[in-house]
């Protein structure tokens, strides 16, 4: 009974959220598009826009088709649907950044105008709207693809294939979707790494050429790589972001579901406990949609408790569904309770990334106040103290990881209305806080995703002329932007990071239910074994070499783009009077490329790395590596992450009018400021590459283990049985 | 039969050991002090010693007095005998590190005159002599004290105690012998961490005072700091690293010792294996002893490779010794391949942090070469790529301490004549390999502390104006002491960690030996259930809290110094002039003092959260915790251990003459220069400070577990009471 419902909500609500979202987009695309002077400046954004995805894509597009290839052909079982799920979850996640791309490319000089025309409740109406079209979008995009698939499967696969495996028909059928997850987790990978690279190649590239040694200003159109360094903005916060956001919500959902099944076994079969992550996701999106039509900023008000009063209200909407949906189904409120828990560890973390990254710091803790005090010391202090604020910036996250699994552990253990499995019970009710974490991802994207598009329309309006008036009303927008960005970014750390933690368990679930010949059904992954340890040795490197190879990539590609932009500038004097335009696509190009060159080295090392400490170690040691990376790689990016926002904000507060110490314009306060200009570059490539890519890492790797499990247990069966 | 033959070697080598340490002082001690002007120059150095010793030892001994009356009231049983072992251990510890300290500050000047009389032979003769005070000392005392300990409480408890506890005699005596290493440990921190701090501190405020607010020269005796900041050399390489050796090495044998104490007690109680590691560590140090006596420079030569020959030899004569000893009392050759397998692990740890940090690199892998590079670009560029190898810098250590594991556990468990278990044989080898790579520390140690003797003696020669052919013997010596510097610093991090692996085996085997009531035997730690992975991440995070403290801590107390010098310039112009001089035992006690009170929070919340995670989320969480400690331990250790020596040989390659991309002292070159010395000052935290004071810590958080099991099983259960 349960299982047409929960797939009919899933689906139904999938689209719901995709036709608001396209809605809204014809919304956004039909409103005023402002003076010519904006379209123009824009214009050249789009196009850039619209010039990356096409080389990027098509890369992509080249590695989906031969790693589906390799799947079809290296399993056994189920090999084309798996290749084509793949496929799908790629397709999908591809659709989704592009549509994310393209409205926000879009909605900035729409944003200018209505700030121009209509003051700031429109403009509000505009850039929210537009970024809500990114977050409605992956919400949808999600549920659809992962229910229909599962209906899909269910028609096209007769049941006793399943059963001549041995396998629970349900079971099979998450196998299968697995790979629609990787899909989308792979294409995040490259959207966020590959994203990164780029924009922070082309913002260092920018600076230095244009900057300084040519002394033209920051985005002036006579820079070769003005156009890729605005692309970059919109391509690694909209594009980037959404795509994180999106790939841990797929993979919570997934986990969830798999445990799920396990339960489900235990109970004769019954398709309850498998597709419940389906239907709490959907009531999460249903809250957002909801959400999205109830923001609204009155005119001459910061616009940033609206946009908390959207999120608050789609919480508290989420929390009434998951009650009401487990009362009126009679299942165990610790389901409900478990979900909630999830979401507020998603705030609390949220949060306590803002106390370490904000100007405003919490009570007498003000890490950012004290590096600008840094700062008016020496470049090495303001490195010394981000970098040491950036480590005990991890220590309320984790713990709140920490806590949030204990608990909705606890719930689920506790449980007397689930399955017969206390332990199972408890795994799985971590699973659920993941899917609760992320069911409100639809809301917590467009308030993202407004960010970067009231900040290109700031710019855009900067460089329309426009009047005062305007750029007033796009600071305020600007201001309110930059906090519910900060509140995202630890957002998405927490949503992946519990996300992974669930995607572990399900990986170990998969050993049992999968009856894959030869393998026991792991319970234990005891680091007091010396193999499992060397695992874990090997796993907590990943993220860390990863990181190396991507800081190392920006400054490599950055060198590229620098001879490139130097090259236009000689061969073409006209460019720097003025009187021709520049190349931007060959910038872009090289944006691109190198980012994607830079980028596959790391991810095929770190796929192939995955698969051979399985192959060669065991299904142990593999999830002792798992256990490894996540422990390694939470550090990592929450210290990366936070330690970039500080170093940001640092220089942010030393160019804004509260900082008094030292007159603007003075030498003692260039001095500072190129200090703190140092921290921010230092800070670049944390922030918006290494850091924030960790988080899909982690969710690619634990997805390579789990799909590829049959394929890696027969590998360590070859291998085990050449030693006899 | 072999309990007496064990003791006693370990007894007579360590004496052995002693002696020869204290002779070659004396040696040291009467040969020629030079001139009426090298005596001046570093007297003051030795002074400043003199009154670091007094001021931390004093605090020292307050902490070790109340820590020990702690104990003594905590424990139900053994409360008074720990105390005092425990008192010991600090006390020999302390000892160690005076005799060290002494001899370093004394062989200064002694050097300086034998390279202005006799030229490079007796003048690196000197230097290496005094280095091997401290290399033989801590070998020697290690030994010394584990074996009379083992003896006096094997004569003082009447056997039926240990049997009316239900324990095996030599399980207890280990237990109350946990104690020593336990105080050996803590002096180490204090010794590392404190000593970083102290050395930093004096480092970044006489730079900034001296050579940028007043441009006085480095090192110029009228800046108050002068001779806090030369102290602080002594202290922090001699001292320190004697100390994380000497730690390191205690542990290895005690974690050895406890797991062979469990094999005996499967063999009827034989006093077999639990002795052996004392054994072990014995041959190395009679191989350490014969090792100093045959290191010989020719003149005229470049004194590396005679050092690296000392290493060759002492290396070689412990595997023929191992063998022999091994062959001769037919025991299993299992374990003489572990100890070399250790001891090879050692050789590769150190060789591949030189990789990454020596101007040499491997082959076309050049990572400094690169940063040379970045430093003509920018500070970030700078930053961001040394951060970035460091990262990578991790991977070969890792991979070889997980390697060093699997193999010493291979070749244990399967081993035929051990311990009827498998799995306790393979484990009791693993600490066997950690016991092998510490056994040359005596040699080891005695080529690290050469380093600091030239270098100081470089200075003295400088500044006592001596003729210019004694200055360049003093560079021959000075250069060869900076590689063997780097290699010691990562077999350090190779000691420890293997250490501590072992350790955390003891401490497993701990909870089965003990026989505590009311505690099952820990034979699982496994990440898969949630309170022990969330143990596993608040372990993950204590390095990262520890380094973030100490990091903050520098700059704090460096903000105190700043003071102090600032104050004495302006109370007493004559200072700046020359004519009076100026108070440095005011700098020195800040740097001490300023040095204890930024590491006392962290070392009592480290040891703080050790119990309290033990006693509110059990002892398998506690043992998740260890493991997520050393997990993240490593590479943090690593990362700026390595990033921090590739900054600083960045520096040293832009100073050198090979740098010929420049002109020196043209704007181009300050350019550079001035962004090298950024690195730099990021570095010395990283590398003096924080880095290496993970080594130890690790130790003591283990070490802490192992020897509060009992307490931290009684806290548990009262607490687990609480809710039924």
């Amino acid at each position: 009974m349960s299982a047409p419902l929960f797939l009919g909500t899933s689906i139904a609500s999938g689209l719901l959220s995709i036709f608001v979202a396209l809605f809204i987009y014809y919304q956004v695309k039909n409103s005023d598009q402002g003076s010519e002077k904006m379209r123009e400046v824009s214009a050249l954004v789009e196009e850039g826009a619209y010039s990356f995805i096409k080389v990027q894509y098509r890369i992509l597009a080249i590695f989906t088709l031969i790693l589906a290839l390799l799947i079809a052909l290296l399993f056994v079982d189920f090999g084309i649907q798996i290749a084509i799920s793949y496929v799908l979850g790629s397709g999908a996640s591809m659709a989704a950044g592009y549509v994310g791309i393209v409205v926000a490319t879009k909605a900035n000089r729409r944003t200018a105008a209505a700030a121009e025309s209509g003051g700031l409740g429109p403009a509000f109406k505009v850039a929210f709207r537009a970024g809500s079209v990114m977050g409605l979008m992956i919400a949808g995009i999600a549920l659809v693809g992962l229910g229909m698939l599962y209906l899909l499967w269910n028609i096209i696969v007769p049941v006793e294939v399943f059963e001549s495996l041995g396998l629970e028909p349900a079971v099979g059928l998450w196998e299968i979707i697995t790979g629609f997850s990787f899909g989308a987790s792979t294409v995040a990978l490259f959207a966020k790494a590959g994203g990164g690279i780029y924009t922070k190649t082309a913002d260092l590239s920018a600076d230095l050429v244009g900057k300084i040694e040519h002394h033209i200003p920051e985005d002036d159109p006579r820079n070769p790589a003005a156009v890729a360094d605005a692309v970059g903005d919109n391509v690694g916060d909209v594009a980037g972001t959404g795509a994180d956001l999106y790939d841990s919500n797929v993979a919570a959902i997934l986990a969830a579901a798999i445990l799920g099944a396990g339960i489900d076994l235990h109970l004769d079969g019954v398709q309850l406990f498998g597709l419940l992550p389906l239907m709490i996701a959907a009531l999460g999106t249903i809250a957002s949609v909801l959400g999205v039509f109830l923001v609204r900023a009155k005119p001459d008000q910061n616009p940033g408790p609206a946009l908390n009063r959207g999120t608050y209200i789609t919480t508290l909407l989420f929390g009434i569904f998951t009650v009401v949906m487990v009362v009126l189904l009679q299942l165990d409120i610790a389901i409900a309770l478990a979900a909630i828990v999830g979401l507020l560890a998603g705030v609390f973390i949220g949060f306590t990334s803002d106390v370490f990254t904000s100007d405003r710091g919490l009570g007498g803790f003000q890490p950012v106040q004290k590096m600008v005090d840094s700062a008016d010391k020496s470049s090495a202090n303001l490195i010394l103290s981000g970098y040491a604020y950036g480590l005990l910036s991890a220590v309320p996250s984790v713990v709140g990881i920490g806590v949030t699994m204990v608990v909705s552990f606890l719930l689920g253990s506790g449980a007397t209305t689930l399955g017969p499995v206390m332990w199972e019970n408890g795994i799985y009710c971590v699973a659920i806080a993941a899917v609760g974490l992320l069911s409100t991802n639809g809301m917590i994207m467009s308030s993202d995703a407004y960010g970067p598009i009231v900040d290109n329309a700031r710019g855009v309006i900067e460089q329309a002329q426009a009047p005062e008036e305007a750029i007033i009303v796009c600071d305020k927008l600007d201001a309110s932007g930059n906090t519910a960005k900060a509140i995202t970014k630890g957002f998405a750390i927490g949503a992946s990071a519990v996300s992974v933690l669930a995607l572990f368990a399900a990986f170990l679930e998969s050993t049992d239910t999968l009856r894959i010949p030869g393998v026991v059904a792991i319970t234990d992954v005891n680091l007091a074994a010396p193999v499992v340890l060397a695992g874990a040795l090997i796993g907590a490197l990943v993220p860390v070499t990863f990181s190396a190879i991507l800081i190392l990539g920006v400054e490599r590609n950055s060198e590229r783009m620098i001879t490139e932009i130097r090259r236009q500038f000689r061969d073409d004097p006209g460019i720097l009077e003025g009187t021709s335009k520049p190349d931007y696509d060959a910038c872009i190009a090289i944006a691109t490329s190198g980012a994607i060159k830079e980028l596959m080295p790391g991810t095929l090392i770190v796929i192939l790395v995955t698969l051979a400490t399985g192959a060669f170690l065991g299904l142990e040691a593999l999830a002792g590596y798992l256990g490894g990376a996540v422990l390694s790689g939470l550090i990592m990016a929450l210290l990366m992450d936070n330690a970039g926002g500080a170093w940001d904000n640092t220089k942010k507060i030393i160019e804004s009018p509260e900082y008094t110490k030292y007159e603007k314009g003075t030498e003692d306060w260039h001095r500072v400021h190129d200090i703190s200009v140092t921290g921010d570059m230092v800070g670049d490539p944390f922030k918006d590459t290494a850091g924030p890519s960790i988080n899909t890492l982690l969710v690619v790797i634990t997805l390579t283990a789990t799909l590829f499990l049959p394929v890696i247990a027969a590998a360590n069966a070859w291998f085990s049985s050449l030693f006899g």
